[in-house]
């Protein structure tokens, strides 16, 4: 099988993501939910710490929908901070000094990893809308052979919020004995009709764009960055609440005293809501954006398991922290209660927290003091059971 | 001044719309609050039901932001049932037998009132972006000129949902002596920041499409339907709940019995969602939809009174019957409760309900028993206040 002719994603164009990336599925290639077959690909991953002997202290972080690898900035493409620097670096919440933690750009994701941005090693041609459509269990299974090729057998902790909490109860449920800990924040073992709506709505934007030309934009030189700008704007207000979005702009104008009486930005909110979707484009891959919203539409942990959720963890050792945050109209506390409650019908070990806060979803991604505190607090139990003590 | 070259306006081309419209503004313009003259303008109307001998027992519905005259049906783009079937007829809540029942299409609509769909008679050319940027106040001194020009001093009641309440409060705030009931249903006095974003999402989804060419698109023959589908798909989830969308869909597949792997409307909500964009495109104009969501977006009762909402019904003798309803999102009780705020410290004769609903911000479009009931009691009560007994 010939070897895949690019070994780095571009965005923009030239632009090579650093950071280390594995060409998996060489020998045996991972059969897809949707049939297909998948390999030779690549998986793009950063690490933070370093290993411990016994590599017990190893710690996978999923991201979300829009997130990549890169926890901690500089972002190569951007050059902001990490998109969870809030929680990962010495002495926080996700110690490096204590935690080797990786995360690794999902399956069908624009950073490196195989998804319609790359490479097809079959045809030596872009994937396109030839990429499998994808789904959360066949992110997790990347990740697991990453995993091995990484030489870890056992995760001390899987950690994820939005899509990355179904990216962890799909990795307890799949891969039971790999998991020590796991904990999903702000999300739910399966999509709301309500979320593949809106999700609906950013991908007909996408498609709308005649720039987008079925998916085949790269080959023409165009991108639909109308489109994706709209989609992105329309996913972002659902990652605020009501309450953030009226206490950080309310009615205020934008460098005017008074309305134009015209279509351009008068609100600071719509010039807020405008500059998300034009830095967003710079930054991400329309097609990705299909197939990860549609991964996440597919998601539903009881379909895959007869039907309830519990099976999912029928047996389950691992010791679950659940976290979901009281503003949250996205994966609102309602849904975090039902895994809750699978998990107790399945007799796990699990502990539930929800965070008094009003920043809404995205609160997962910011300043939270008490959510910090939860997850400290639940990080040094369980590493004292998986027996490397407090502190390092 | 040269009268309107068309008197009627099609949707689709050709098509002419039944019913009564009127030239208004030929001898003193309309000053608009952005600055400019209107006039003379085409309003369209219907009435349903007799204006009685002293001309008391008219009331005024005002439509919503994708609403029009038409209250009954059969409508004449859709062939349907008209929007407010529930509320408006012989026997119903606004009852044609004792009501005289009238709806005009709002300025800036496309249902032949002036709007950037309609010919400027001073130009003889569609307006498309020259018409002005008007607002809710600007809509409704249009409806008191149609008043005057049916010759109605005083409305027994003004009545209307979601845009339609904003129209309702202005009514009262503007001409205070001509309102003897206003019914504010699913409203707010200000729209909120969230609204706004939403409301922008839907402008820049149209604004993106390379069909709605500044706005000049019926020049060219063509219609920004893609911009103006996601606009609406957009839209549509914020008029329903969670509650009502899980209910309706939930998770449930589209004429298959499994997944398809792509991106076909594989759940129920999807088709649902592309069918609720798709018809919208036939029956309303995309440039309507910019000017009637800016609209919205100004209207701040507070901004128009030295600040405070209370200032803009001080010394008012209206009663007032202010409605929300608890699953309502986007117009949440909240907001129908900082109205009747400022109502009482106006010292206004105020009943507040809010009706127990799943069915989100719609249900005052829908079949629900309990409003339909606070309505009645209310214009029962009015009505004899104001000197026609009960049941006509």
């Amino acid at each position: 099988m010939p070897a895949p002719t690019h070994h780095s994603t571009a965005i923009p164009e030239g632009l090579h993501m650093p950071g280390p990336r594995v060409v998996l599925g060489r020998g045996e290639p991972l059969k897809l939910d949707g049939g297909g077959l998948l390999g030779p690909f690549p998986v793009a991953y950063q690490t933070y710490g370093t290993l411990n002997a016994d590599r017990s202290n190893a710690i996978m972080v999923c991201h979300a929908l829009t997130g990549d690898q890169y926890l901690v900035g500089p972002h190569p493409v951007t050059g902001k901070s990490g998109w969870w620097e809030e929680i990962v670096g010495p002495g926080k919440v996700l110690d490096t000094r204590r935690f080797f933690v990786i995360c690794a750009n999902v399956l069908g994701g624009c950073m490196g990893t195989a998804g319609p941005r790359e490479i097809d090693p079959l045809t030596g041609r872009r994937y396109g809308l030839s990429f499998p459509v994808i789904t959360i269990r066949d992110m997790v299974r990347a990740q697991a052979l990453l995993l091995d090729n990484l030489g870890i057998e056992q995760l001390f902790c899987v950690i994820g919020g939005s899509m990355g909490a179904m990216l962890v109860l799909e990795w307890a449920a799949s891969f039971p004995t790999r998991v020590f800990s796991a904990v999903p924040i702000a999300g739910a073992a399966r999509h709301s009709a309500q979320n593949i709506a809106f999700h609906e709505v950013g991908r007909q934007a996408i498609m709308a764009d005649p720039d987008w030309l079925d998916g085949a934009y790269e080959e023409s030189g165009t991108r639909p960055e109308r489109g994706l700008a709209v989609a992105r704007m329309a996913a972002h207000i659902t990652y605020l609440s009501e309450a953030a979005l009226h206490r950080k702009f309310g009615r205020t104008l934008q460098d005017r005293d008074r309305v134009s009486y015209g279509f351009g930005a008068d609100f600071q909110v719509e010039s807020y809501l405008r500059h998300q979707g034009s830095s967003f484009v710079d930054r991400f891959d329309a097609n990705s954006y299909l197939y990860i919203t549609r991964a996440m539409d597919y998601f539903d942990l009881a379909a895959e398991h007869q039907g309830t959720v519990w099976r999912a963890f029928q047996g389950t050792r691992t010791r679950y922290c659940v976290v979901s945050f009281s503003s949250d109209w996205l994966f609102p506390t309602r849904e975090s209660r039902e895994v809750v409650r699978a998990l107790n019908a399945a007799g796990a070990n699990v502990s539930f927290v929800e965070i008094q806060s009003d920043k809404g979803h995205d609160a997962f991604l910011l300043d939270e003091p008490e959510f910090h505190a939860t997850l400290t607090g639940f990080l040094e139990g369980a590493a004292e059971l998986r027996g490397f003590g407090p502190g390092g």
